[in-house]
């Protein structure tokens, strides 16, 4: 397993600037970026997303989550103080009467919301949806405003850490899956971050805003974070320094076992709680078969609020270098942790229902499959069409017509030029610049005849068909190939 | 073919009303609605939703349409008079700074300006999303102010009424594949009411008010639209009889001959381009084997300001009436039309693209496919876990996270309480009440002898088999049932 320093996180961070910087026109085609920071998905888009999603989602199910979906905007007071730093930058709607609403920004706080709302106490769901956030793109270059989520949750009171052993599982599941290439983990717990900045000598009224300039670590040089935490947020040089010790600390379930033995840290009863469950995490993660993808980092901070003991972020290393490809080095693709206290809030009781989660960051794992295929020369079909309609003659609209609609109520996927006399050379060459595999043709003699003729696009090859056995015909070819 | 009078249609309306409220948490078990009009989707409703989008997708695959996204806003002056009257009902996010943005109001706007922005000329396209209206609840009693819509269009300059045609082959492909029982097209063209409105001496100037309130003679008595149409917009009140004697002609192809014949709208050059045109596209409704479907009906005026040309409108008969089940009448579920003008309002030098579509209004059929199963009785497993591992002994976790991770890693859906020592009673209740099929069982014995039980919930049979061939196994009853 390789060891993270600050150094190589900080190269990560220049080349994820870089890589993450939103596609302008000149290299998409299709797609321009509009001016509010959102863009559209053009079909060569869409095919990727498609596919990224169905392995997403199968997986979701393999795992036997429900799937779930909520309003795209909130009450605004359910969505505030539940981000920390971050929450300036929600989508607020107008006030044209009514309640003051905002555009989600997670999927989290609205299932949270949810839970509490219709008294579920236990629940495993899945949410694919789009949310927002209003993040300045000068600051965070490279980001859009609206993006897609891939959340699972699982709420309810369980013995500690078997789910939180399973959303890990499922990272790892989908990141292979994806053929990204190497990954790795990082795991921490809230209760130990707090217990290290209680050690550390951070005031408790601190501790949001210092978690939330650690969690800039992947981003920003170590120089840079200890400058904003002294300068901006007060914090005495000798305390930051102190942190600085403990956040290049990362290693295997050895460092938890370590830890324990730190003469600070080990005098905190909540650090402690958290390294009992880090020990037990590491157990279950064995016997999944995953421990070694899994590094116990200090530096781990997660900026969401609403943490409140596992957190975990997974980095991809780089994509599979092949001749002539650039090897890339990305940040953060997924990330989650548990959050036992969100559920709560909502409820009028303040009953709790325990909850731990992960969220798959699609966005930046369409950009990396996006420029792999791109690299590679990949062509992808836009369509699904298997069968094209076609006629060498003037006057065959009516036949052309019949003989598609005999296809379509097959089940086939079937076009045809929208002219009245199109010419045989602009059908045959739609069907080569479109992909369709097979072409049927109807003429005089194919009429008077009652036959058909069906043309390979790839090979060329015409054979001739009764008219009535068209669709058999075509079905048995399609099973074929 | 059953004619429309306006008396069924009266009779509709108030079935309409009635049927589309909003389920509340006490007919729908896990769902609230929310004050602000909106509600959350809960995992039945998913199920339900899953299979009527994989229906609706597949057609528009079979079709040839590509796949598109756009963003859940667009600038405020992309939406603006679009609409009709219909636009003070928009979503406008607060000014945050930067342009002013509203959430969209459906999708073929959004599809117009990406036309014109990537200046394509060529294109058909599906895409399925949710789009925002402030509807007041108290006036539209029964909508959502989040709703999916599903929306196929063919973009590009064609020979007539080829493309028009096409998209009523695939609303009648799609209601007839929903199984949602007799369903009909009403057809127009929107320069035949133009050239009515010419020819009964509406002012020009007063053309789209009048549509607006014709469009409502779904929902409301002729009575209370001609009252509109002279109190409220101020019409002479000959002029609105003249109107009356034409809204209530309905009929199929022979209606289109007909009109043809009648003095005062075949002295209107638009009004004749119109019938030209629906005499031709029944022509191909012919080929495509589906004009006994469509009913050229001269109330049929569609609010939207962007149609051009042909109009229409599915509404739903009557689902079929099984023992015990009260036959339902619905309204509109499906409508669209040509919209030549709208592609040009985005084009700096106005270069026009005509567009043909259609928009599947799936609520509505989500809503009557969800009351049909409740009718019937009809249980929905939520989850499509395959496999349960489960333990009649203590302190078996261990192996039952080993199990489940040879299941999870060759594919299969599997679950496990999430508890170190779960009582054997309630780990098959739960497969009973989920529907799992299958339990995998370990215990000391099994350990020992190396071997798994595997338990069909449904006969309770049990059969003992080596723990190599688990997965094998496995597999094999899977792929047979």
């Amino acid at each position: 397993m390789p060891l993270l320093g600050l150094l190589p996180r900080r190269a990560w961070a220049a080349l994820l600037s870089q890589l993450l910087r939103p596609p302008c026109a000149s290299c998409t085609g299709a797609v321009r970026c509009q001016s509010q920071g959102t863009r559209d998905l053009s079909p060569q888009h869409m095919v990727v997303r498609e596919k990224i999603l169905d392995l997403v989602i199968s997986c979701f199910k393999r795992h036997g989550a429900k799937g779930m979906d909520t309003p795209a905007f909130e009450l605004k007071e359910t969505l505030t103080e539940k981000y920390g730093e971050d929450s300036g930058l929600m989508y607020d709607l107008k006030d044209q009467g009514g309640e003051l609403l905002s555009l989600r920004y997670d999927l989290t706080v609205p299932f949270a919301r949810y839970l509490a709302m219709n008294k579920v106490k236990k629940m495993k769901r899945y949410h694919v949806g789009k949310v927002w956030r209003r993040e300045s793109p000068s600051i965070v270059q490279g980001r859009y405003r609206e993006f897609c989520q891939c959340d699972f949750d699982i709420a309810g009171q369980f013995d500690p850490m078997i789910p939180d052993a399973e959303c890990l599982k499922i990272m790892c599941e989908i990141l292979s899956g994806l053929q990204l290439g190497d990954f790795l983990i990082k795991v921490n717990d809230r209760r130990i971050v707090d217990g290290m900045f209680a050690a550390c000598g951070v005031p408790e009224s601190k501790f949001r805003a210092i978690c939330s300039s650690i969690d800039k670590l992947d981003k920003m040089a170590w120089k840079d974070v200890r400058h904003e935490m002294v300068a901006k947020k007060g914090l005495a040089p000798e305390v930051a320094d102190r942190i600085g010790d403990y956040v290049q600390c990362h290693g295997g379930v050895s460092l938890v076992e370590q830890m324990f033995q730190d003469p600070r840290l080990s005098q905190n009863k909540q650090a402690l709680e958290g390294l009992e469950d880090l020990k037990l995490l590491f157990e279950y993660l064995n016997l999944f078969g995953i421990a070694e993808k899994i590094s116990f980092d200090l530096s781990l901070a997660r900026g969401l609020d609403y943490y409140t003991g596992v957190i975990y972020e997974a980095v991809l290393l780089q994509t599979p270098t092949q001749a002539g490809e650039e090897p890339l080095n990305v940040g953060s693709v997924a990330a989650g942790g548990r959050y036992d206290g969100l559920v709560g809030m909502f409820d009028p009781k303040g009953h709790k229902v325990p909850c731990v989660g992960l969220s798959i960051g699609v966005e930046r794992i369409f950009y990396i499959v996006e420029q792999r295929m791109k690299t590679k020369g990949e062509k992808v079909r836009t369509t699904e069409t298997q069968v094209f309609v076609a006629t060498p003659q003037k006057n065959f609209l009516q036949e052309r017509l019949k003989l598609i609609t005999e296809l379509w109520d097959a089940g086939i996927k079937a076009e045809m030029l929208y002219k009245n006399n199109p010419k045989l050379l602009t059908q045959l060459h739609y069907c080569e610049s479109t992909g369709i595999p097979l072409v049927v043709i109807i003429g005089e003699q194919e009429l008077k005849e009652g036959i058909i003729k069906i043309r390979s696009v790839a090979s060329r090859e015409e054979v001739a068909i009764k008219r009535e056995n068209l669709v058999a015909e075509i079905q048995k070819r399609l099973s074929e190939s």
